[in-house]
């Protein structure tokens, strides 16, 4: 039987998601569980994606199969009494044998957090702490350039090899909260993304915000499809994968 | 010459505020690197109040003398250069020398989150993870009765020893934030906080929040002035002292 599982996860407390030797990961806690769970089987998680040492997840999806037959709400129970409070299982629910949960994303949604305000020692693994004012405005008109297809090269990690870097951009927002005007929530929801590529858009960002580059610097830098031209990778303190949907 | 300095910590990484033999607390990293900073000679730091395990501070304050000369602006930054990340000065002042930051409080404000909705790893240690609905209404009403001087004794740690049990609680309130409306923040304004009080209180409002008990149980359980009317401890995660103020 094929289960698919929705699970959030405080990233500071992994060496990432993917499964590292003598790493404490997000993938090898939940495989762990999940082998005990399938009497001593192993079972290999498929993730819509890995996600980088300190990336926090909101809801993260992965498929495996079960030899054991069980439940989807016993699964989902089993699993949370297993694995550390740093990693919740949100839901459980059993999908055709076809199914895949990277192969078969439409779409993933991530926001990235800043505090613009005074250091926070309490928030410091969970938004950026930038501590300083920048232009909004200016940021935000940026971000326009970058909804769209276009070729991303400039906004992955330099090694990566891809077939293409050619991604659709659905929308990217700046959202800021009334109440807590010192936090900059920045939304990217894509068909799409490549290695590093968020907190490389957000890296560039933060320099359009503090004067560094103008929005329209966007232009070139997709233009040249190469990532000397984009600005520096954002700390992936800030940043979550939100959601990931399929058909 | 005497100093005050306002400071913000993450309280899940400490035993506590105050200093204990082999054991990590906000004022043990606080002297360390004020007895540096004071040429290696001991500094004591007076805090307005110690917090326990686990428990939060915004706006913690605590004075204490130097023999060195330096500006409260320079102060602040060493101290910031010299202390975990996990603590943060926010402020440095010269103060009187008769000024001291127990003796001199007027009143402090404690908040104490709850979170209402799914379980969330992610904020594990900073709101209590109730993740169950709770009559709100009730609980609102139940603070009212809080609200006045009284003799808290039913609300203090089973064996503190105090001369009066007496204190006045300047507002005690329950906000729910429309975007947020499973997080429950409970705030509590007053001329003086004893030992597990606040937890004692949010221990006992989740009682009459859960319908085991009616708001108006407020009235004899203050009566009684016995710990063993009142309601459990709620857990340490959830608690922050927000600010303290000073004539």
């Amino acid at each position: 039987m094929r289960y698919l599982i929705t699970f959030s996860y405080d990233g500071s407390k992994y060496s990432g998601y993917q499964k590292q030797p003598k790493m404490k990961t997000v993938q090898g806690e939940l495989e762990k569980a999940l082998k005990t769970l399938n009497d001593n089987t192993k079972v290999v998680l498929n993730a819509s994606g890995r996600t980088d040492a300190g990336v926090h997840a909101l809801n993260q999806k992965a498929h495996f199969d079960l030899q054991i037959k069980i439940t989807p709400e016993k699964l989902q129970k089993a699993l949370n009494s297993m694995i550390p409070d740093t990693i919740y299982i949100k839901k459980a629910e059993i999908v055709d044998d076809s199914f895949h949960a990277r192969f078969d994303v439409v779409a993933k949604e991530y926001v990235y957090k800043i505090n613009l305000g005074e250091y926070n020692p309490i928030e410091k693994d969970y938004i950026l702490q930038y501590n300083k004012p920048l232009d909004v405005v200016e940021m935000e008109r940026a971000l326009k350039y970058l909804e769209g297809t276009h070729n991303f090269r400039s906004f992955v990690k330099i090694d990566e090899e891809k077939e293409s870097y050619e991604r659709t951009l659905v929308s990217a927002n700046l959202i800021r909260d009334v109440k807590h005007v010192n936090t900059l929530t920045l939304s990217f929801l894509g068909t799409g993304f490549m290695r590093y590529m968020v907190r490389n858009i957000v890296g560039t960002l933060i320099e359009i915000g503090e004067g560094k580059r103008k929005s329209e610097d966007m232009i070139p830098i997709l233009k040249e499809e190469n990532r000397m031209y984009a600005g520096k990778t954002a700390l992936p303190n800030g940043l979550y994968l939100k959601d990931v949907f399929y058909r």
